[in-house]
């Protein structure tokens, strides 16, 4: 998919939404603990009643990775079923992988030939040649970290070269090794009023959003501070919707939450004049 | 494992030769795929030959990863091998992981809790919260990257404030989180040179250094810059042993080749008196 036809499917959707799949095995609703296999059961049903508001999904690998064998198949059924059955949402592997180039060259492998994922996010603490892999594939994406939504990003993020932050070498290096079709960045959005610079360094590259609602950050202010003419956003929210009830029809109150957060962004996207 | 347990090792092996399990399906002896775990049976094959001179192995996940629910059940396998059967060695799960605390939990519970891993190597991107999980567990470690071997290292790990580059950074700040009982650092052998410096900032703290052989590292400079009074040095090979071969007595060639280093290193240690 590239930078214009993600942003298609956001004014088709008339949606940013990325639905976090954050299927921890301890915070599903018990009663599906009974399935053969209940992670999958779990985002089966999520994704059915939300994928008409959201133009993107994201699974976490670690909750996946916690479960051994059992969390991959999961994962892979869970990717997989997306793709067979909304074939045009993008579907994100929150992965944040990186080592030596030959290496890396695995975890492409694993996520974009063995698993149909369109974007891995990745460390960049090892530079080039450990990005440069996942950038190789047609179509497909990197979504590097920047600025994080933790408490951690404090530690060396903001380490400063010269007025020149960690986070922003990243965003400027980094456009030496992809474009705005293949490269993305994670930018927390309880930073939002740093979109501001941020736009100054990657005016047009899609930003990957997390920290909405559960971390406390604002939407209205990401998209003040963040949207671009092509909308250049994709808000992640997991916990919110995902975990918002845990009875029988938590998956219709994740369809409402998910809803809601759309038309936020229907709003927001019309007053841009984007839709 | 605690620091002085790890260095009693070292002496009764006569070695700090970690190696590298990088079981890359596309390089193991062509024989071996018809067997029904081929990964696994080159694994069992190459740690039976090795044990003897290792004090610690390195599995890189990423070769696992990249074979989806089939590698990781090889990975599973493996290091349950080695835990059964040569208890004393010392596990590294090289996995680079790193995410918001909540998440890292889950990748920390993937290697020491579903898996007997001894350690596992961390991104630093993050900062405080993406690490800590990994330190909250008895006995295990945390392997922090610090100043990698990789081209890619330029781009970031220098990143100079006030004459403190990233990797220092790393170094110092980390060490509020941990101690020498369960954080240690990846320090490329490219660059062993540094490690004099580095030594200044993590004087007893053990040292995980890749990139001897063929990545063009000199073990005689390692040890001459990084080497402590408790050793402080796990010095990795990966290719240079498991791949030297790839006839049927694979792994008696890497038995001889695993004893070559050893028997640099038994040097090394009685130059410093340390056996």
């Amino acid at each position: 998919m590239t930078h214009s036809e993600l942003f298609e499917k956001i004014v088709q959707k008339k949606s940013f939404l990325c639905v976090g799949l954050d299927a921890e095995i301890e915070k599903i609703p018990s009663f599906l603990l009974g399935e053969k296999n209940p992670i999958f059961e779990f985002n089966k049903r999520i994704i059915d009643a939300t994928h008409e508001f959201a133009v993107a999904y994201k699974p976490n690998v670690a909750f996946y990775e916690s479960e051994g064998t059992a969390g991959w198949s999961a994962l892979s059924d869970t990717v997989n079923y997306i793709r067979e059955n909304y074939p045009d949402i993008f579907i994100i592997a929150d992965a944040k992988r990186g080592d030596i180039g030959n290496t890396s060259k695995m975890y492409a492998k694993a996520f974009f030939e063995n698993m149909p994922f369109d974007a891995v996010t990745v460390a960049p603490y090892m530079g080039e040649d450990s990005i440069t892999p996942f950038l190789s594939y047609k179509d497909k994406w990197a979504v590097l970290l920047a600025l994080t939504s933790n408490k951690g990003a404090d530690d060396f993020q903001y380490h400063d070269e010269d007025g020149i932050k960690l986070f922003e070498r990243v965003l400027s290096i980094s456009q030496k090794w992809g474009n705005k079709n293949n490269l993305m960045y994670v930018v927390g959005a309880t930073k939002a009023e740093m979109l501001k610079d941020i736009r100054k360094l990657v005016p047009d590259h899609f930003l990957l959003v997390p920290g909405v609602g559960a971390q406390g950050g604002s939407l209205e202010d990401v998209v003040k501070y963040g949207m671009t003419g092509k909308c250049g956003l994709l808000v992640n929210s997991s916990r919110g919707i995902i975990f918002a009830d845990s009875g029988t029809d938590f998956d219709v109150i994740a369809s409402q939450k998910a809803k809601e957060i759309q038309l936020e962004m229907e709003k927001y996207l019309l007053q841009r004049n984007l839709i």
